[in-house]
């Protein structure tokens, strides 16, 4: 299998478009398309916010509607379409319904993403203006992906693709995917706007399976500043054009690869480019009794204020980790705790062990950190990509102008 | 009643000493002693944290083992003696064993308290040497509580005491209480180091439901970063001398009262003291099934990164408020959801609702702010003080240099 994330395979069966629309008041653009081939089936990951956006609870219906066929996706950017109501669906269901009506499908195979602001009504009409022109500036290419990519980011610095490939018996399978996230990152089964393009065939069911076990992985172990968003999508397209079909073992098991490498690479770019960070650091938390505990583990210790602002200053201060770990909810005996920063142990059995300091900042001065945790409770483990806390992510975040 | 923060009231049957051990680097004073009237009762409560340090775990069995009778109070500042293993124990314990020499009383009826940074092993020795001139210097007088309260605090950048009296039949009953706090304000029924002082007579038992009772409505309902301290400690002691015992309804109300208020004081004042918070904000959450829900979602919106930068640009984004409700874990519908900023109302039943945004931004830009959530499902509701997030507590906690 050949993972390429710098390089974008396009899977057949997708072409992409992009555009400004004036939702975005920098003038960049924020309306973007993707045309699926006629036998497209999806898979989607969802928000577990309970306060879900309007794109969210429409896309969510209808795929049912459609049992999982998708011909189309429209999103933009700039503006969330969240906490707003009735008139909110309304609008996100009138966009549909427009981009259905210029591509000549049903509406129900349209499904809608917004990400940006919160409580601010959707400016459907500036966004219906430009679907004529939107549907036929379509391209089936690498230039179409890029701006594609890029009309979809908020606050990010850069676009997020990753691609990989398998031959199977009968030829190659290409998967491709794009993302867009920076902050509001601490995804609870979903997570930001993600889409994987395949050309694969394979049912609903089977693709969701797949991207779950996946998901759980990738995006559910990471984490930049502890908020799960009110928009997080992960939509899983499977264009069939490759002739290929899911259906055996050794296929399956090869695509879920696939579609992991290409998930774990966009992860990791979120987690990159999230707001105002110095510093990207590897969790590994291993010796718990289950996934479950370790996850919980690692999420208090990426969501500790404490721990983050010590690894801005490349402190390393393990007291905190173990306070956070402490903190957890999970009734551990600290005094199996181990703790290891790069490659020194710093703490033994949940007491201080002689370290060299120096050599310790040293390694938490790096863009790329490694901590690790061994609880002694088991044999689960799990590896957890999160950030610092930087004065710079509250620059970002508090900057307001009336 | 009388409630006076600023004025200290004495209740008599404790005296106060502090002095410079050398633990602090700063030479600042770090080790203070409280010596208690032969008949006083204490009731207690620790960190919920499962990594608890040396002097709680002492300090717990000790109360056991002396059913509640407290003759000394010893603290440190600048070192917890938390994870610190079986040394640190030992250390706490010498450092008990000693004072009770020193002042000829039970070696389980000194108390004793640490803070400062974990995982550092406890500078016994220099404790020690200084116990004989800290017992001689004691003092039952205003100078002698005021250096206790200085000598007790880390980042904090003010001392920290509240009073209050009330007349029973036979006299007059007065509560004193001493606390420090600054950081790492996360409670979970109990918080941070405070000293409650009282000269009512009344049993362990008795006086430990008053205090849980209290502490609930008070440091249970304060955040600054989300972060639960390995050392909190709350110890409210009862020396008998007024003669006024706890023994019938009214008095208990009285009592209760007056123990509130002087922990509300505390209350607010650790978070007014928060580092590098430039906004304290009365988060009242409303129309909760119960309490317990009610708190939860508070601690949500107090614990969310991007909630806490808005309110450090006074930026009156209520949807960032409203996905941390939806994050809560709480099963509730957005849509009964309102929310008010100051004396506006800007989200009604989960949606923008018109508001005056110049108005909400100058409310936000003091130094004392209100936000209001109801919830809309039943009539529970709590009062929560928390903070903004700024880039000044990112630099107090990263600050580090080898």
């Amino acid at each position: 299998m050949k993972h390429r994330p710098a390089n974008v395979l396009l899977p057949e069966g997708f072409s992409f478009s992009a555009l400004s629309a004036g939702i975005k008041v920098s003038g960049r653009p924020d309306l973007a398309l993707i045309q699926c081939a006629p036998h497209t089936r999806a898979a989607s990951l969802f928000t577990k916010n309970r306060v879900v956006a309007a794109p969210v609870s429409i896309g969510r219906s209808s795929l049912k509607i459609s049992r999982g066929t998708v011909r189309a996706v429209i999103v933009n950017s700039g503006n969330a379409n969240c906490a707003t109501g009735q008139e909110g669906l309304n609008a996100c269901q009138r966009v549909c319904q427009e981009t259905a009506r210029i591509l000549d499908i049903a509406a129900h195979t349209v499904f809608p993403s917004s990400t940006g602001i919160i409580g601010v009504p959707l400016p459907v009409e500036k966004i219906v203006a430009k679907l004529p022109a939107l549907a036929s500036g379509s391209q089936s290419s690498k230039a179409g992906v890029r701006r594609f990519a890029d009309a979809i980011l908020t606050t990010d610095t850069r676009p997020k693709t990753a691609s990989a490939s398998f031959n199977a018996q009968r030829g190659e399978v290409k998967v491709l995917g794009i993302a867009k996230g920076s902050g509001m990152i601490h995804p609870q089964l979903a997570t930001m706007l993600v889409y994987l393009f395949t050309d694969i065939q394979g049912a609903p069911g089977e693709l969701h399976r797949i991207l779950a076990d996946v998901c759980d992985d990738t995006f559910n172990c990471i984490s930049v500043d502890g908020d799960t968003s009110t928009n997080d999508t992960v939509l899983l397209l499977a264009s069939a054009c490759s002739g290929i079909k899911l259906n055996d073992a050794a296929t399956r098991q090869r695509f879920r690869k696939a579609v992991f490498e290409v998930c774990r690479s966009l992860a990791k770019q979120v987690v990159s480019d999230g707001e105002g960070i110095q510093h990207v650091i590897r969790l590994q938390v291993e010796g718990g009794r289950n996934r479950e505990e370790a996850r919980r583990i690692a999420k208090s210790i990426a969501h500790s204020s404490l721990v983050k602002t010590a690894w801005a200053g490349s402190d390393p201060n393990w007291g905190r980790i173990l306070a956070a770990i402490g903190n957890s909810g999970v009734a551990l005996d600290p005094g199996h705790v181990n703790i290891f920063i790069g490659d020194q142990q710093v703490c033994r059995a949940g007491q201080s062990h002689p370290f060299n300091e120096k050599r310790a900042h040293k390694h938490l001065l790096q863009a790329r950190c490694e901590v690790r945790v061994a609880l002694g409770r088991g044999s689960s483990r799990l590896v957890f990509v999160t950030t610092d806390l930087t004065a710079d992510y509250v620059r970002i975040n508090a900057d307001y102008s009336t």
